[in-house]
């Protein structure tokens, strides 16, 4: 562990050269290590304690249950600082200059001793132990919840392609997250809560997504409901057996529903609180409960007295995860946390925080590892070369290679040639073939609606001629004759290539839906069949696709395949594959399949 | 003050009448009630405490800066159970069945004794003294905080118009707010911090829009970039002379940027902390600092020299509002908030809440009561009747008197009259005119593009005869003959009435781009032209009005003309008027106009 700084982070030469120096003297002698530039660890589990931190001083009374790993100190100074935070292991990793947080990652996943990992992301070194990490713990199901900060600063990487200015850096680590069930947070404070709400439910996830609201008040029970509805939660209708049970247990004035409001009657009665969470518990729409009290370092007669019915309640055996869910800000009464949490109740900080974090929860909890390709992207060294367009012929062709519908085409060298194309039926789209000529419309190059041979001839010389006119060096092929494409909704499918994520597939419907309403969806390469669906189904526009006030229900089995399809490519090309674009895709009704009309393929140079 | 409950809120015969009694008793010798099923009030000014709250114990101790009004004790709990919560005013409304939240606040405002104002909103009472309030509080500057509950319970209201569906009652009240300047808060966490944080800076608001982030460690500077772009605050890039005056003060491996990370080195340096601050404070771009620290109730030296240096700044001459923002939740060092407060210091909470309240804040400063239209609407009595739908003829007769651009009609009762509709240029629409035939096109009675009289007079026979056989008892006045506009880019323009906040205009683009993405901007009638101008600048589709890869810039004048004037008849007619769609406005190129091709207009029956 190397504490000191003064190495890269001071951003002079000298520092830079020093840290270079350490890696060497790691990599020689085959030695890991820690930092520089950070502040020590804590392994709380064997009771090893070397963070230089006066917070860290109670580290061993804490429960060792979350994996944290942070960059700096000033950052696991917050966890530290939160009393009773169950820090298992707390990695403070510096400038990652020989481990990254990654390997730190991977260690615990391995390790199996924590009950969640709480990880802090400016940014990753080392692919392929990250994904490999994080496919671990997919399997294993071992809930990682993820800060990935930097996203304003980093931007959209300077990108040819449209594909490249929609997705930037940030939506490629979203999409990996999204993949391998990772719970994305926002800010540190979700990144605490939710990892100690997963500590203290230890594995006993919801089994069905929806969230039975348990209120003590008429005003808690309507800001329930707005948060619900704001983070997007589903708070089921109570089955007709669960109303009626409830109804044995609050006052004849109070109404039966979910969001519930039991109203203070209940305060003080055991018996009562236990009978309706026993009640909430059996409901099979329900697969969690939370409950909307404050609790306060000063904890109220009142608050003891419904914590300890919650408690009596897991006794008596209450079965599905329970959390409190608090109104504001507070310091929380540290005995009344450990008593929840050694119960298996998670405490949740304020509303808004608390519903988000049981939104999150309730996402991991469907998460199925094997409905997702999580194969481990070979890493190929991190590539911010320049590209080059490949011409649109030999785009096509490409495509062609793996099973992509493209319109036919054949290759008149001369005007003679123009009959032998007449297997390609009428109207043709006729364009010049030239690596030279990128923008051909602009050359008067292109002409659409061609009905007959004799126009096709005429076509043919004027293309010629105001390719020679326009570009008189450029190198001729001829002139395409390709088929007209029937018309179609546009939908615009697309690839970039993350230097350490690898090739993220985008889809959104063409033209400016995609640009004005930013309605992509963005998924790592390579994609199972079910995943494209997936991501159809998530765009705001996936109405379009299964029919429209009237319009026709389109091919989206064809649209999932051309996705799945072009994931494959991308991943099997992405040491040359730099961004590609389809656009427009055609999509036709049911049955009649997709057509690219228009492909981009820019390769490394 | 009537404490008893037992009245409407128990949902019983009994207790409806009971309240009636009461109510009818208050109108019998004009008292004024508040209650029932109330817990009293605190007036923190002239020291009168009648809330019957144990934590109330403490009300005299607080400052006297924010009038509180929440429905119930519940809620009141909140804001007295948070220690140093400056509350000037706590009113209880209860069942508000003689006086409203809208009394209080309207008290509140001509009072003039508050800072500000926190209002916890379940629904109003009385349009007329809301409206009143709000328009003199927007007007005297005093900031009302407001958390406006059961968005999701009441749901749009059933309607039969598109407009309808799209504008729920909550977006009402939304409109309302913005119009007017309320910040609108979703949570009682930021409805306490925001409002706190407004009597701490009393009225020093930001001159301009720009924040100053100056935080203590890269974490919390990273933080504090996706916090602000999460938010949408501007961050603006310091001024050399700034960034010249900060490089004096910060180590120099330390960045000077914005947000800044001013390093741990300055910890317990006054003078340097306050020459950083001052640079800030100089700087034109920049309209309020916030420092990102942790302020926990157990407050360290090092958070207690940072505290101190900024109080020393202030007494220095830094003239900007000043915030600290924290990164999780906790409880705070009262001693340091009252210290931070009476030096005009805000203190916010955890990071989220924190940015978000700053991003409220931005907009009060940058608001302007003389750019909005702030008429009292009068109070129409509240109207849930069934409506009843205009012929397209006495829709657009309407539309055609208030002088918006319809296409010229004209009717033909005979054949013979068609010639007559020649001073309308071909090709024509024709279509049926009857008050019973609504579904024009399924009966057959529409014909589009008539190329020439020969072709009118045909399809005034077959639309006559289709009328006739489709619904034989129709009263039928002849066939209508109407000029084809020109194409255009469709828009939609509507208005809901809502029973109690008046008439609300909805614009939107046409077709999937309302309904699938819900691109549409709501505002309160009546509308100045500069209103309508920022609505149609907030669509997402904005671009394409000002001209979007080469379309030509249409006529945005003419569209908020359109607006203004559909909001002034709206306004005029909200006691006969429900619902009206324009559906579609065709958006011609700048100077071109407007057309509206159907209307639809619904009257209270």
């Amino acid at each position: 562990m190397v504490y000191a700084s003064g190495f890269s982070e001071e951003h002079t030469e000298q520092g830079r050269r020093l840290e270079e120096e350490l890696k060497e003297i790691a990599l020689k002698y085959d030695m890991q290590v820690l930092g520089p530039n950070c502040m020590g660890i804590i392994n709380n589990i064997d009771k090893i304690n070397t963070l230089g931190l006066e917070t860290a001083k109670d580290a061993f009374v804490r429960k060792p249950y979350v994996g944290v790993v942070a960059q700096s100190g000033a950052l696991a100074n917050i966890f530290m600082k939160r009393a009773g935070y169950p820090v298992g292991y707390q990695i403070t990793v510096g400038n990652s200059t020989v481990t990254a947080v990654e390997d730190y990652v991977e260690y615990m996943v391995d390790d199996g001793r924590v009950r969640a990992i709480a990880m802090y992301l400016e940014g990753i070194k080392k692919p392929g132990v990250f994904f490999r990490a994080l496919k671990k713990a997919a399997e294993k199901r071992i809930p990682i919840v993820a800060l990935k900060v930097g996203k304003s600063a980093m931007g959209a990487a300077a990108a040819s392609s449209h594909t490249g200015n929609l997705a930037g850096s940030h939506s490629s680590f979203a999409a990996v997250f999204r993949k391998y069930g990772v719970m994305e947070v926002d800010n540190m404070e979700e990144l605490l809560s939710l990892s100690q709400a997963l500590a203290a439910i230890h594995g006993n996830l919801p089994e069905v997504p929806g969230l039975a609201s348990y209120n003590l008040s008429g005003g808690a029970n309507i800001l329930s409901a707005d948060c619900a509805e704001q983070f997007g939660l589903t708070l089921p209708q109570l089955k007709p057996e669960t109303c009626a049970e409830i109804r044995k247990y609050i006052p004849s004035y109070a109404t039966v529903s979910n969001p519930l409001d039991a109203t203070t009657d209940l305060f003080g009665q055991t018996d009562k609180i236990v009978g309706v969470l026993s009640a909430l518990d059996r409901d099979p729409g329900i697969g969690a409960i939370t409950i909307t009290q404050d609790i306060a370092a000063q904890a109220t007669e009142i608050v003891r007295g419904m914590v300890e019915a919650v408690v009596e309640g897991r006794r008596r055996g209450v079965r599905k995860p329970v959390f409190f869910n608090c109104i504001t800000e507070m310091d929380r009464n540290l005995e009344i946390r450990n008593l929840l949490e050694e119960n298996g109740v998670g405490l949740l900080p304020s509303m808004p925080v608390a519903y988000k974090c049981l939104k999150l929860l309730m996402e991991f909890a469907c998460y199925d590892p094997s409905e997702h390709e999580l194969t481990i992207p070979e890493e190929t060294k991190a590539n911010l070369k320049a590209g080059k367009a490949l011409s649109e012929a030999d785009s096509k062709a490409e495509l062609r290679r793996c099973g992509i519908p493209v319109p036919r085409e054949v290759l008149a060298v001369s005007q003679g040639d123009l009959a032998r194309c007449e297997s390609i039926p009428f109207p043709w789209v006729m364009k010049i073939q030239s690596p030279d000529i990128l923008h051909k419309t602009d050359l008067g190059c292109v002409r659409l609606g061609v009905q007959n041979l004799e126009q096709a001839a005429r076509a043919f010389d004027e293309i010629m001629a105001n390719a020679r006119k326009g570009m008189p060096q450029a190198h001729i092929d001829g002139v395409v004759v390709q088929e007209t494409a029937k018309p179609g909704k546009e939908f615009i499918v697309g690839v970039t290539n993350d230097p350490q994520l690898g090739p993220q597939v985008l889809v959104g419907m063409g033209g400016i839906f995609t640009e004005l309403f930013r309605d992509v969806v963005v998924w790592p390469a390579p994609i199972k069949n079910n995943e494209a669906i997936a991501m159809l189904k998530e765009l705001k526009c996936a109405r379009i696709l299964t029919g429209y006030r009237g319009s026709q229900e389109l091919d989206v089995q064809a649209l999932a395949d051309l996705i799945v399809r072009i994931s494959s490519y991308a991943y099997d090309h992405k040491k040359a594959l730099k961004e590609l674009d389809l656009n427009p895709v055609l999509v036709y009704p049911k049955g009649d399949g997709v057509c690219v009309v228009d492909a981009l393929l820019v390769h490394y140079q």
